[in-house]
């Protein structure tokens, strides 16, 4: 049966963007899979704990000298390497705040690269490079080529490259100039938005084209 | 009586680069400004809660209706702006981790941007323009121009670009290739990795001297 990771980060509720997105994709994956299963993780409401300094030592010490914490930090670690190793495709939904990911993304990925789990520890391959990774992106502004803030955008290229030593590849869709509507100074900008967001949906309703056309 | 703020976010403990770095300024620092004071705050010890959905909202809502929850992440962005505005200068320690900054540090970040507490609600105007603000950076590998992974250092140039609305400015010192002693397969690096380090400590050294010139 085919499985689908489903990961949500914004901390804006029902107002969100990204959720949105990430809500259609699921729905469009559920039906271009049916009897597939889907497993729901909210690092916005319950996000993974910073990989701080008592637990980041878990890492570089043998098994039976970890401390508690650190013992629950490594558990957490390989809880969600697996979660993704099960996983055929993973949905992340990736907001924009202050110009880069949400902390929660962040410290889920610094738990993520972790030689032995999810990056062979011998020969350094990746091995989370058999699931699928779309991420649903959102972000408030415009960073396209030629705007006043290209280059801003400091989430999804971080993303791609902190990500590449495990194999997992994300092929990113991004509504932006989410905000048009809600800020008077970004009035003009609410047809461009329009469009933006209409194109995500589009991509997402495309996506699994080629199962659904292999499965008919 | 000018007033440091000196905050350090490795989880390395002294192993850290950064803390090393951020400790020789600091020791700078106060060999210029005697009777000066120090006030410290550890990231990576002591974690800022991350900016989640629970307490997100707490900047949009008025502060009668505040939750519990609420009203304690609105007081710690209001403490962590104003111990940024009653120094005259901030040290930060920023190690580089999976190419991005410590989650902690994105936590930090995120509740300084914060209108009516940093950016000026009417005018927009940055509020923390008066403090001098030196980024102490450690980096693993290499990341300079023509290097494999230049541009992949994704902590820096956001740094800049998140905290810009605040009118703070990050004068980076940074050290590279700090793992060259510790991977074999960057041994033949060793030599530009003390370089590097060399002349962050020369960097470091050399802040303020205007000020020492100017009290002689």
């Amino acid at each position: 049966m085919p499985k689908l990771l489903h990961i949500d980060s914004s901390i804006s509720g029902e107002q969100s963007t990204s959720r949105r997105l990430t809500a259609r994709a699921a729905r469009r994956w559920s039906a271009v899979h049916p009897g597939g299963t889907v497993t729901y993780r909210d690092l916005g409401l319950h996000p993974v704990p910073h990989f701080d300094a008592v637990t980041g030592l878990a890492r570089m010490i043998r098994p039976e000298d970890r401390s508690r914490a650190q013992q629950l930090s490594f558990a957490l670690s390989v809880e969600l390497v697996e979660e993704i190793k099960r996983a055929d495709t993973v949905l992340l939904g990736l907001p924009l705040y202050n110009f880069g990911p949400p902390s929660t993304v962040k410290a889920w990925v610094d738990h993520l690269i972790a030689p032995g789990i999810s990056i062979d520890a011998e020969t350094n391959a990746g091995l989370l490079g058999d699931t699928e990774f779309i991420v649903l992106a959102a972000r408030g502004g415009g960073y396209g080529p030629g705007t006043p803030r290209e280059g801003w955008d400091h989430a999804e290229p971080w993303l791609t490259h902190a990500l590449s030593p495990t194999g997992l590849e994300p092929r990113f869709i991004t509504a932006e100039l989410t905000v048009a509507g809600s800020n008077p100074a970004m009035a003009d900008l609410v047809p461009l938005a329009a469009i933006s967001l209409g194109q995500a949906e589009t991509a997402i309703d495309e996506l699994w084209a080629t199962d659904q056309a292999a499965a008919s």
